[in-house]
């Protein structure tokens, strides 16, 4: 037997390793020292209470004979994926039932979708970049190729005509710099996939937080994208599911070529190595679009949202250069007097006692680049950023 | 780009539509007829009170702030892998904790692990089998080769010297045949894996239907397994959750080729594909290994041994011969007056309006064969029965 020696490329991310590292030796240095976070991309507000209250109408059904939920669908129940046609309905979006596959999250879709595509294919993904599109393809041996996100294009790369990719990453609003593409940036990568017959792989888990209306939410708002486009989308940042674990993917039926279709070749990998989301966590995700529960998650949304906006207004005071923060949880801000990306983290742990991510963790462009969260409470938040603008203020 | 071109390989396998399609073309020429069902894998009792109880609980802290629950870890919580670690200590099994893994469920481990493998390894699976060995490997591109189960083996095949094999699946008791192995049996095949430098992919779903203490309910009471198996494991048959999606992995740290370690390469590629089990489903879980959970979950298998041991005393009584029923949910039953499978199928349908799963859907050697199940109701089963022996009785 050999093992898959693919693995052995993969680089170690020690990232958040040594961000909670340099966290945790300042505060035993300093005893009295009270660290604020805004490093970590998870949601810290509960359930709203309409999914509450279906899981536990779920959990009832599960504990008698005549409710109990055996083996479900491998694509979801139908009461979920109606659902989910409903919410793209109401933003202009057909979708067929057939094309909407609900799963246990985003991240588990966006690596397992590869298994549908050729270990040949040349893989394209935007630098700085979120390391799970990069680790998932090292694992079966395709090659990478990188578009420079930077300070000069928004840190939003353009398609480059002059290169051929297969399967091209896009996430917007993006995870780290909150930058987000408009409808015709997007239009631009679709039409060049198109040519190069490529697919997109639009993570489309951040779309919750787009207010300007000039910006996509789906890149099925995009015409052209049927046939080159798979979007995948998560209740972890829109509900708060990332401990409860639910996402949905959407194959249009369109993105074929010659004999293979993408959304039947997803339906065989699913029902051969997948058994469905637990009946109780679909009943909670459906919970999220009745018109309670809508209005519930809303409130929470606007919790995160000021606390980005929060932010972002103190980068405005203060001058600093950012991306994201209006459309997005992450604020990308380049690190003030040409620090380097750990240096700034430093200096930012040691002066205001604050901790966020440094950007060079996600790629040689995000070197000079620093990311703050607004997945806090608002309290820490708002301490956390008195604190920075006292900081440097010059 | 190009698919994984793999997928046109897989074989359709239209054996539940099939059944599902005679049997409903059956109740619909017949009014009034009532057709039981034996056909199917999947439990219908209702979860136990405790794991209820516990799932309401977990369903509470998720409402709370301060007992909210965000990501989790990749490998599953602490109080669920302890659980886990004393349910294979108390059969006499030392684990260390980083040796479990928690997921959503024994076929997405079963398939997902092939992802630390090479794909030029040749991969042994017994025929007939559980399809999902053969049709995962088939998307990877590996050889596949067989393992004649048969009559005169008593559908356990033992290790052939002369071949060579690289990753070998056993499930045990097994799926679809019933048939399990001893320890010694066990012994041989771990022996000719390590003689081969080989990985037993050991599947042990149906591991609590085991009463004889003969057979093996874990390949690691055996010698040497822990530096050639994997194993699978499952809540779906234990304790009723086909619908509530847990299972867990045991890798033990022997593993090992060169610098690659199974359970290293494990970790890494569930961090970057998976993102935990829910964790209201992990409360869920660990609440069958309380006393009260034990207790309650040791109830509901025992009616699904009594329909077992019910269906195998009426084999008994016809003279049919069989494997299974007594250390498993399955009854493996050789056609009587050498019908076929599907032929057997029909007689069944047409006489005693019972439904079962033709042998020959789970490959060559199925042919001849017939699978019922435990699963169904006390009264369906017992009725079915006696149908059955009523039709039969020569």
């Amino acid at each position: 037997m050999n093992f898959n020696l693919n693995f052995n490329n993969i680089a170690e991310n020690y990232l958040f390793a040594e961000v909670a590292n340099r966290a945790s030796a300042y505060a035993s240095s300093h005893v009295g020292s009270r660290v604020l976070k805004l490093g970590i991309g998870d949601v810290t507000l509960p359930l709203a209470p309409e999914v509450i209250k279906a899981l536990h109408a779920a959990v009832d059904d599960m504990s008698k004979k005549e409710t109990f939920q055996g083996y479900g669908p491998y694509e979801g129940y139908d009461f979920l994926r109606e659902s989910i046609r409903g919410y793209y309905k109401s933003r202009g979006i057909e979708l067929a039932l057939n094309e909407i596959f609900v799963s246990d999250g985003a991240k588990s879709d966006l690596g397992n979708i590869l298994d549908i595509f050729s270990t040949n294919n040349v893989v394209l993904v935007p630098d700085p970049v979120y390391p799970v599109y990069v680790d998932t393809n090292i694992m079966a041996g395709r090659k990478i190729i990188y578009a420079d996100a930077t300070a000069e294009n928004g840190f939003l790369p353009m398609p480059d005509s002059s290169v051929h990719a297969d399967v091209i990453y896009i996430c917007s609003p993006n995870n780290p710099t909150g930058a987000a593409y408009t409808r015709e940036a997007l239009k631009e990568w679709v039409d060049y996939a198109n040519r190069e017959g490529a697919v997109i792989l639009y993570d489309a888990a951040y779309e919750c937080f787009v207010r300007d209306e000039n910006l996509a939410r789906s890149i099925f708002e995009v015409d052209g994208a049927r046939e080159c486009a798979i979007e995948f989308c998560s209740f972890s940042k829109t509900a708060g599911f990332t401990g409860t674990r639910c996402g949905y993917t959407v194959i249009p039926e369109q993105l074929k070529k010659g004999s293979c279709s993408a959304n039947k070749m997803w339906l065989r990998r699913q029902s051969t190595k997948f058994n469905g989301v637990p009946y109780i966590v679909q009943r909670g995700a459906a919970a999220v679009f009745t018109e309670k529960g809508q209005k519930e998650i809303h409130e929470n949304l606007e919790v995160y949202k000021r606390n980005a906006a929060l932010i972002a207004k103190a980068m405005d005071e203060l001058n600093i250069w950012y991306t994201g923060g209006k459309n997005s949880p992450y604020i990308w801000l380049k690190c003030p007097d040409n620090m380097g990306s750990w240096e700034f983290f430093d200096y930012l742990l040691n002066n205001a006692e604050v901790v966020g991510t440094p950007g060079a963790g996600f790629g040689k462009n995000g070197e000079g680049f620093f990311r703050l969260t607004a997945f806090g409470s608002e309290e820490v938040t708002a301490e956390a950023v008195s604190r920075i603008k006292k900081l440097l203020k010059k």
